[in-house]
C-alpha cells in the first residue's frame, strides 16, 4: 500500500466556520496554516480579504463556501457569493448542493444549479460540492455524486460537519461513483490521524478539518498505542 | 396575570429550515400554517415563491432568511438575499448578525451591517435580527439587543436553532434591554405549550418553532398532568 500520509499537510483545508470565529481567530487559522503548510483555509466569507491579506507571502490557499451549510439560498444568491468570494481572494468554493432537492430525487435540478456556479466561476477556480451525505440514502449519495460530475465540478465533498461527519463508507461510495472524474474531499468530524488516514485510504485527496494542526502533530508525535 | 395563550397562534412563525426539506414540506408547512392561522411561515430563500403561491389566499405570512444560520456572509451578500426573499414574497426578513463581530465585542460594526440592511428595506417589511445568545455571555447579549435596536430592526431574536435553543432568562434579558423599543422573538428548541408559556411570559412576542401543530393541539387538548 502506498504510504497515503506522505506529505499529509498538503491535503488539509484548515476549518474554521463557526459563527462565532473572530477576526483573531482567523489570523490564527492563516498563521497555523502557514506554520504547517496547509494546502489552504476554509472560511467564511466575510473572513476571506482578511486572510488574502494575512496569508500574502505564502502559499497557503484560501477556500470560501457558497449557500453554507443549508444549501437552500438561491441559485443566483449562491453565484454572487462565489463569485465575491473570488473577488476579495478566494482559490476554491465549496458550495453546498440544494439538498431539499436531492432529498426529492430531482438531481436535474441540482446538476442545472452546479453547472451555472461552474460555468460563471474563473477556470482556475476549483468548485467543490457538499451533498451532505449523512442526510442522504445510499442511491441518493450516488446520484448526487453524479450530478455534482456533470455539473463539471471538480470535488465532490461529504459534509459540511453541522449535519452529522464523513464516514468511510460514504468516501468509499463517492470515490467509486466519481471514478476519477472528479475528486472526493471528507469532511465533518475528521479530529484524528487514524481517521485521517482511513479517509485517504478510502481514495479521499481532500481533508477538511478545524482539528489539522492536532492531526499533524499526532504524525510528528506518534501515539505509541497505534 | 393576563392570558398570555390568547390567540397563541397569531404568535408563531411555523419553520422549516432543515437543509433536507423539500417542496412537499413546504407546502404541507402552508397547509398547517393556513387551517391553524398561523402568523406566518419561516423558510429558506429558495422556497418563497412557491409559499407565495400556495398561500395565495390567506392572510399567513411569509418570513426568509439571510446570512442564515452562521451571520458570516458578506453585508452586501446579506442585503441582495433579503432584498430577493422581499422580491420572492416575503413580508419578514430574520438576518443573522455578525456573531463574529458580537464575539469581539464589535458592536458598531454590527450596527452598521443592521442599519444598512434595514435602510434597504421596503418600510412595511419587519427586520428581526438573531443573535444567537446561546454563544454570546449575558453582557454580549445586552450589547448586541442595543446594536439590534440602534440599527433600527423591528425584532431581536434569540437564536437560529442550530447552534442551542432559546432559554427564559435569554429572552428576559433581551425584553428587559429592549424596553419596548423592539419586539423580541424566541426561537430554538421550543417543542411544548409549557416553553411556549413561558416564553410569552417572559414578553416574547412572536415564537418560532417546527412544533407549531404539535403545540397548539396540546392546547386544544391538555395534557391532563398540567
Amino acid at each position: 500500500m502506498m504510504d497515503v500520509l506522505k506529505d499529509v499537510n498538503r491535503r488539509f483545508d484548515h476549518a474554521a466556520l463557526k459563527p462565532q470565529t473572530t477576526k483573531t481567530d482567523i489570523v490564527t487559522l492563516c498563521r497555523e496554516a502557514m506554520e504547517h503548510d496547509f494546502y489552504a483555509v476554509a472560511i467564511n466569507p466575510v473572513w476571506v480579504a482578511l486572510a488574502r491579506e494575512t496569508l500574502a507571502d505564502s502559499r497557503v490557499r484560501i477556500l470560501t463556501v457558497c449557500g453554507f451549510p443549508l444549501g437552500a439560498s438561491r441559485t443566483d444568491i449562491k453565484q454572487i457569493e462565489a463569485l465575491k468570494g473570488v473577488y476579495d481572494g478566494a482559490h476554491e468554493i465549496d458550495m453546498v448542493a440544494n439538498i431539499g432537492w436531492l432529498q426529492a430525487d430531482d438531481f436535474i435540478s441540482a446538476e442545472r444549479e452546479i453547472a451555472q456556479i461552474r460555468d460563471n466561476l474563473p477556470h482556475n477556480v476549483a468548485l467543490k460540492v457538499i451533498i451532505e451525505a449523512g442526510i442522504l440514502t445510499d442511491q441518493r449519495q450516488i446520484e448526487a455524486t453524479k450530478a455534482v460530475i456533470n455539473g463539471g465540478a471538480q470535488f465532490v465533498k461529504t459534509s459540511t460537519g453541522f449535519f452529522g461527519g464523513a464516514t468511510v463508507e460514504q468516501v468509499l461510495r463517492l470515490v467509486e461513483t466519481a471514478a476519477g472524474r472528479v475528486e472526493v474531499k471528507a469532511s465533518g468530524g475528521i479530529r484524528t490521524l487514524k481517521q485521517c488516514r482511513q479517509m485517504l485510504e478510502a481514495g479521499a485527496t481532500r481533508i477538511g478539518s478545524s482539528s489539522s494542526v492536532s492531526i499533524i502533530k499526532e504524525l510528528a508525535d506518534p501515539d505509541p498505542r497505534m
